[in-house]
């Protein structure tokens, strides 16, 4: 549609995850008006998130050294570790304050249909880290679907082999929510998990 | 919230159109997750579109040489030219394959609020391609707004004043639209510009 640059531009664009024909278009015509300085901020940042940000040898979070922010946090509970399916779930958990302890990111759930079985998640990881008996608690906080529900109930099941204390998010109601549009599986495990006031 | 490069790489993508902080998170981390290899091919097609995109110096329009692509086109019909606001306008005509001419980029709208007054458009090189008698009409294809509007009434008075026909795009119903669901002003317009069939 359009000339050499441009296109090539809006079709490397159109490739990033929610980012359609049309959004591609507006951001190129927009990185085309800005400054030179602007999109050189740009470029670096891509390339540095690329160089410097890597894996926790510990929990697998983002790290832009050998240990992520939260394994490199001396007043962290170092007692409870809380699984998680990826990085980014640790930010979402983090927003809450509700958590002090550490985290081990599986880098994905058990899902079958598209090959992913224990041995493709840092499950091995995850029980070396329980090998010494100073962890007491293990949250499992993976993705109230099909695949994270696989995985927590094979996690409880291996945790329970080990011995060491597992337990669950809670499912239920989510707050600012209105009852009468949940979904009837949410609100039957919210019946299910009812709790005596 | 997150660590240095990736929060650098999430800060810039939130200040392209249409990226709110959490398509860029995800953005961000799609990249984190790709080859090296598209990164590369992103970032040199961001450095290739300023450093290659320039605009025609007849019409505005964006070119990779001196002339863009429908200027040098031999085919193209010399003798009428559509005044658009800007070069993305060229490929929404250029798409219905209705006009067959050259065209004129503006640069923007008259919007005297943002002191945008003629002088700051590219009327004069419009003026200038019209001195020789070659162009026989101007389609003035300015946007349906305010601005718009505005713009469109200067350059027909001034294309009276040099005596070229001048033109201007039809405002009714859009193809496909529901009457019953058009606003007022457009189903006003289309009244005012009903024809006889």
């Amino acid at each position: 549609m359009f000339d050499g640059a441009i296109q090539d531009l809006i079709d490397e664009l159109s490739l990033l995850p929610g980012v359609g024909p049309k959004s591609a278009q507006r951001i190129a015509f927009h990185l085309l008006e800005a400054d030179a300085e602007d999109i050189n901020r740009l470029t670096s940042a891509l390339n540095a998130v690329k160089t410097k940000v890597t894996h926790c040898e510990i929990c697998g979070n983002l790290a832009e050294a050998q240990l992520c922010s939260i394994c490199q946090d001396e007043r962290r509970d170092r007692t409870v570790i809380c699984v998680v399916e990826q990085a980014q779930d640790i930010q979402a958990i983090e927003r809450t304050h509700a958590y002090r302890g550490l985290y081990h990111v599986l880098g994905g759930a058990i899902d079958p249909m598209r090959g992913i079985g224990p041995d493709q998640l840092r499950i091995r990881g995850l029980l070396s880290r329980l090998t010494d008996g100073s962890v007491t608690e293990v949250v499992i906080a993976t993705d109230p679907n099909i695949e994270g529900e696989a995985t927590a109930t094979y996690l409880a099941r291996m945790l329970e082999s080990v011995s060491v204390p597992a337990s669950r998010l809670a499912l239920g109601l989510p707050v600012g929510g209105d009852l009468e549009y949940a979904d009837e599986v949410t609100l039957g495990r919210a019946f299910e998990g009812r709790r005596r006031v």
